[in-house]
């Protein structure tokens, strides 16, 4: 199995970048996590992205606040697949991020998902990489099962507390 | 080679989403191309979405503009990566697609790329498909060389062009 | 009389919609309660959208934040009339929302209310029910007046506190 | 059947009223149509609102630009349900008059449809009218309809152009 | 003196209008203060509004959140110059209340200040009414310096703090 | 009479300050035109600014775009009302221009109209120098009148010519 | 050397330039700290800032919210560069005080950095004033050197940490 | 003198880069023009970056569009001051490339002008060099001068048609 590179642009990113990590975990796919920066360590993060195809990684995650351009400097320095995550460090409430991330020219894609998204980003990583792996795919399929039984059994138990309400 | 899924929400969007197809085309990738909208017939696209992952598929590309659902329904149906383009077709620059293209709720990630970026739709589609495929890979990297040797060609006719003024 | 269903994409908006069923309530309207997810349980919801005109509802409001495609998704399904309360549960203060539930494409309309707006749902709701049913019309236009009569109230207050001051 | 009443603030609104008259007169509905502005004569319009109701109207479509007060002043003025069209008469793409439009305080709701939305409020007002009216309720569902064959018949001819440009 | 209305749509609003107040009363000016909502309580808005004039009044404030109707409402009614505070209430940081507030049609102005300015609506009262008061006119120019020397102070004891930190 | 000064910042603001100077003649008003920039030329922006109250003047309107600090920088040299007039001159449909406006500190208020709203700036003026003004006052009064019979007549010929239609 | 001018418009922005002084400092380049108000004390705003080219200043950096004009006020009155702090004193985000900052026009630029950006406001003042400055620009390098240090340092923690949890 | 490097991520953007040039070639200011891209040709871009200060530079001017990273990407790699022009290609009005510019981390900043203000980049550029070159100082002075005689004559041009138009 490919591996998954987690990339965060600063260390407060941490806690927004949990989530991505709670989720590679719950299905067993190996990842590394870094913190890199595209303005403070550009050449750790160009030779880190160079290298990245070569050493066993199928999908890169990156997450960066305000001008974020960690997930474009990546993109722009491997052929694989870069999911970027805006992260609302700012007062414009992500949108700042968003707009950096997502907006990127012709050739070089940022698979962007939702401020603060974090979560996603890693859900979109396993359908990537469920793509050429049936084992991974099974659990995933099961997985979007689970999530839909959980918001049927919420609404059953509104049910019943209404039918309570009501006696 | 899993083949490519490129669906808009309107006629009005082919202009749009042709760069896509070309990009697609001069990668020799199995495409398909579709005319369905998540409001007039929600029964089609679920039923499509459905159905991709065993009808050979690998990604699907959904552009749509204004409340943009397309990307996000056919991702609530398939466990398949899904690339969502918002199309500039309002008054408010495609922010309003952007919106509702990117901001998914955990679990289901939408992919998104730039306003009207449908050439990166497939850009991003390659890097996916690439991930398993060692030709595909190396004909993504000869593009991105030759997208670089572009440039620096561009740049070589301006000195050029700047030394003749100078003279 | 026609039934109103209030449906909300998670369990985490039931704060916001409490005030459209104190409204409904208020009114001795009948109505049920629902989560359903446009992205999570989309068949639950295609399943409940198709079946309300049948099942005796008159007015379906939906509540849902960031892409909020719950109220799309429903109007898609069912010619009832579809009121769309966009929730703010992002930091771009529910525009995400907003824009995800008014720029519906021409043909399948969604009746959009302000930003966390769940009251003026239930009060659309009730004009709506109130145009054939002298009844409910004649209570409708009592509370308005007692709306009236409250601004007037506090205007009162008001002015009897600025001559007590002034004493 | 009750009359729809379509109200412009300014004649240049025209324009994008249209649509929503060409589909209203397609359902054979009784409608009157007016220029009113809620700043320029107030007293026109709070006075024709306040006589919808006992005069056979059913639903108010309202349309203006900029800070668009006409349909919640009208709200104000009736019990009956009222539909907001934001006008895009300005530089702001039309934010302006949805912001104005769909911002509502509790108690005076104005079912709003998308910038420059008037078919939506012409659909919006078919669906509530039809609430009470099988004959018409019929004739919507069959129009949803031929809206989805419509989708499905361009699809099918770009099925068609595709297999004809690979021949 | 001519003498000042200052009008609130709700009386949520008193704390952002209190600062207007508080400068009203330091200039002695008369004033009289009002809740009054242009959507709940619209013909007391008209009513008023069109009796300002010959009532002894000059200048009309109001303030109101979201979509802030009432500054343009009362502009309709009456031909003095009304002052409109837009009221950030909602989400959306004041947007929507600026936009419904300062976006009129040719031919009914409001003077709009800033988001929450409730201060600036009393020093543009101020302003305008000093315009035929000499005494009024001296006394606004004696204000404007003394804000002057504030700002002077502050740097003044900044300065000091500066030295002594240096020392 | 007092002189209203008409101040914009670039010659290219002549064609969106045209409606103020149509009617400020249509009244007979006194009035002055100048071309003053708060950036080039700001010794004559507060050398004229510092004058006009001496000067005659009653009413100072200034518009400019972008960073429009013209009307602001006015406020701060004379305590007479400014009216400022955001002009779209940018990318932004003159969202720029309106925040630089609009948002003043507390104590120099800029009365702040529409986006390129130049004929409410010249109504603005005139409601305020018709305060003290009886003439004025009734002119105004007329005109009010006047714009309102021309909605009523633009109504009358709507309804004709829909009659016309109808036969 | 010359010195650096910090100039706030307001005592209430001195936590947000408290940054910047702090950069400074840690360079020894010598600057002086003023509260002055473009609004309240233009006549202190002009003065200063035609007597610091003349004066051993080389810098300006000007901070403000709102409608901020201080800094493009201060860049009309002399020939050094000026960097401006937009302040996000406002509901907006600061995205007023930015729009007001950068968006000058032609001629007369304002060297703009983030939203309460006063750190690189700093920094951008060190990189010009080293441009000539053997020392300084030593300095400055190393300087860079440690912040990407830093950086690393903090993810070889994040490795190290990532060991232990794995153990 | 040292030299201005001008670099622009697109062949497209050289119609906004024109007019620095030409600013620049008005001051006999040594500099040269390049096409780079952040994204395509990003070694390119961080070669020249870590050269330029060697090489005789003394300023970086770097106008892109969309996700703009070029400036920042610069200024991670030189110590030199980077100007930063946000060019808009997009359809968001260039609020992406002014975002993506100027919100840069602390310590790596980007001194960002105008949307599409490629005119002040140079002179910004120009008051950087002239902090040390007294010839340059008195050539910008002069052309200061000049700028303001521009609108003085603009002014008076005015004031003569008016004075016709009145005879």
């Amino acid at each position: 199995m490919k591996k998954t590179a987690v990339i965060m642009g600063s260390d407060s990113d941490i806690k927004v970048v949990g989530k991505a990590l709670d989720i590679l975990r719950s299905f067993d796919l190996p990842f590394t996590v870094h913190i890199m920066s595209a303005h403070r360590t550009p050449d750790e993060v160009s030779g880190f992205a160079r290298s990245v195809a070569e050493n066993g990684y199928g999908v890169i995650i990156a997450a960066a606040g305000k001008a974020a351009h960690l997930a474009g400097v990546i993109a722009s320095h491997t052929p694989l697949p870069v999911i970027g995550i805006p992260v609302s460090s700012s007062d414009l409430g992500g949108m700042d991020a968003l707009l950096s991330t997502v907006q990127m020219p012709s050739g070089i894609p940022v698979a962007t998902v939702a401020i603060d998204g974090s979560a996603n980003a890693a859900w979109l990583a396993v359908r990537i990489l469920a793509l050429e792996d049936n084992e991974l795919s099974l659990a995933l399929n099961m997985r979007i099962r689970v999530m839909a039984e959980e918001v049927k059994k919420k609404n059953l138990l509104l049910q019943q507390q209404i039918k309570k309400e009501a006696e």
